[in-house]
């Protein structure tokens, strides 16, 4: 007897879509809402044959399919069966920083939609932080946890985000990340492999165009450091000018907001940028040059110069910050957002990984990912 | 032939300390440094005997306690082996809130010192976060894993973190906690069996105190939230401007602040707290009611409130906000905070879990932690 719920699906005749993908959709989704429970035996394929009214080659792909993912075991003479959890192919998730301090806001928003990526394409995420070369005496390390993972689980990829180039290769003879045993994909910068990374030409650009539609004609950048990509930022920056035909002496970029700040993204830095600010400003009246617009590229530098533009009694002046979805500042002044979403970085990521998995071709230059400017709001 | 590093210890007949706990933290401590290497043999306890010169059953007994700690494992006739790192006994950190986004702050704090204080008992931390009661359709979740490693791994206790009751109900079948089949200590609110908590009547009164010998008459207060414990926090405020002598007229209770907030840890709360704070001031203006003093429970709104008190052009009142040790909260007007050490907590749940994995006697009263002012700074 077949369980009631395998007559809840039709073949439907009238679409493009092929009936063993219909099936495999179907099975599929009864698997990942737990209808279909783990080690839960399926029935055999003449009775589906029976049941659907479907050739008997289409109920077959579609459960090589599912064998192949890993959703669905055949054991010899016992029948299929569906595949307890933990056997499911894992993809990990390596993560540079130590996750647990309050600094690394968008290491944590991009693990989170890493998972939910990763899960919504049936496969088991598996998350390891602190992965920066460095080893713990014992206990609790994601060096220890993932080789440990490696005897237990069936990884088939990685996905590799702000990992120093140096700890991939202190791993390399057992993880074989880099000697291509494990497919992976690559958000870490500087890395000569890198396969995302943010399109900071057009955030330089949007945020001119939107600032001189707003009447705005004196402006003041602020690029985020002093870093390999830093020349990248400042030829945005110039060239939007230069496109937008603000002369020299109508604009200044700040250089060193983070020098001497201990902690690059801690608040550390929103002090030392009020207070710089707050001197700035000062400067910058003796010497009759009052910005009305300001292009920030970090979130929490941000925040403390616009509380030193606010402190200062000036509320007209306009803003644009570089930001990341989900990280509600608030800025005191009303500032647009120039929102880098961690979601589609995770989905572009997840993308390249699994054509890599399956040897498709695909792209050898990194994707740039576009930003879009918010209505200025607090 | 006993390699070198046993040399290195000499049994001390000055001290109180008996021998076979000397012997046993020598060689804890050439464990925990990784001096002697996981599955590595000890030399026999003849060898010993004649290289240190001490009673065999000093040296049996230290044995003993290394084994009953997990540290060391008796293979017979083979000898005395160092326990792999996996065998070693586990504390599970169960942690309610998901620990990826921005707002759980405070919680990923505990967790990290949580990590350290187990590690400093030489037993192995297990993080689980998400510890709720809700289970995600498949994989990743803490659930499955905490089932799984209770499959591979040899617990000895819990910590619990903000956990609801009815998620550790909903596992008592499973994890045995609550049913003590597994010790644990416990820091979840509201619960009946909590064992360490804030002393808020200690923060008001410090607060109090060391804004009246600042020369403050006219005080704003406001508590953490309406929530069990509100009349607690409001019961020691008002004592304590009853024995600072400060009449009723002379301090204001400002209630909802976070009303109307979707996520009360959020940024959300930051900028309505701003804004409530200027529509107060405004009207505190009017009743001829200006504060020179502001005791804030809440890191957030504290922000809020501060930038707001900073727009008002008030810059010559003074703050006491309650924190937690590392959140450097950068907060525009020099401000007082009474610091709550996460790392105290830790280490108060851990001592109580170890006495109850012991069964020694123990309080059975919650330990009150106690913060400690700072000299305001910014």
């Amino acid at each position: 007897m077949v369980p009631k719920v395998y007559r809840q699906f039709k073949l439907d005749g009238d679409t493009a879509d092929p009936g063993h993908l219909q099936i495999a959709r179907f099975l599929e989704r009864l698997i990942h809402t737990d209808v279909l429970k783990e080690n839960e035996r399926l029935p055999s394929t003449t009775e589906l044959v029976n049941l659907w009214g479907a050739n008997i080659t289409r109920i077959q792909r579609a459960m090589d399919l599912l064998v192949a993912n890993g959703l669905l075991q055949r054991s010899p003479r016992r029948g299929t069966f569906v595949t307890s959890k933990r056997a499911r192919p894992s993809v990990g998730i390596l993560i540079g920083p130590d996750l647990l301090p309050g600094e690394p806001q968008f290491y944590r928003l991009l693990a989170a939609d890493l998972k939910l990526e990763i899960k919504s394409k049936g496969l088991v995420p598996r998350l390891y932080d602190s992965y920066n070369g460095s080893r713990a005496p014992y206990g609790g390390g994601s060096h220890e946890d993932i080789h440990y993972d490696l005897m237990h689980r069936s990884f088939v990829g990685f996905t590799v985000v702000g990992v120093p180039r140096n700890a991939l290769l202190l791993e390399e003879d057992k993880l074989q990340i880099g000697k291509s045993k494990f497919p992976y994909a690559n958000f870490s910068t500087p890395a000569p492999d890198i396969d995302v990374h943010v399109d900071y030409h057009h955030f330089a650009s949007t945020a001119v165009d939107s600032l001189i539609s707003q009447g705005c004609c004196k402006f003041a950048y602020f690029p985020p450091s002093i870093g390999p990509r830093y020349k990248e930022h400042l030829k945005s920056f110039t060239d939007s000018m230069k496109v937008g035909g603000i002369p020299a002496k109508d604009y200044k970029v700040v250089k060193d907001m983070n020098k001497g700040i201990d902690h690059p993204q801690s608040v550390g830095l929103e002090r030392s940028a009020y207070e710089k600010t707050i001197s700035l400003l000062k400067k910058w009246k003796k010497s009759k040059f009052s910005p009305d617009a300001f292009i920030i590229s970090d979130d929490i530098a941000a925040r403390g110069i616009i509380a030193a533009v606010n402190a200062a009694g000036d509320s007209a002046s306009k803003f644009v910050v570089q930001s990341n979805l989900n990280t509600e500042h608030f800025y005191v002044l009303p500032t647009a957002r120039y929102l880098v979403s961690t979601a589609e970085i995770a989905s572009n990521l997840v993308q390249r990984l699994t054509l890599r998995m399956t040897n498709s071709p695909h792209a050898s230059e990194p994707e740039k990912i576009r930003g879009t400017l918010t209505k200025a709001y607090r």
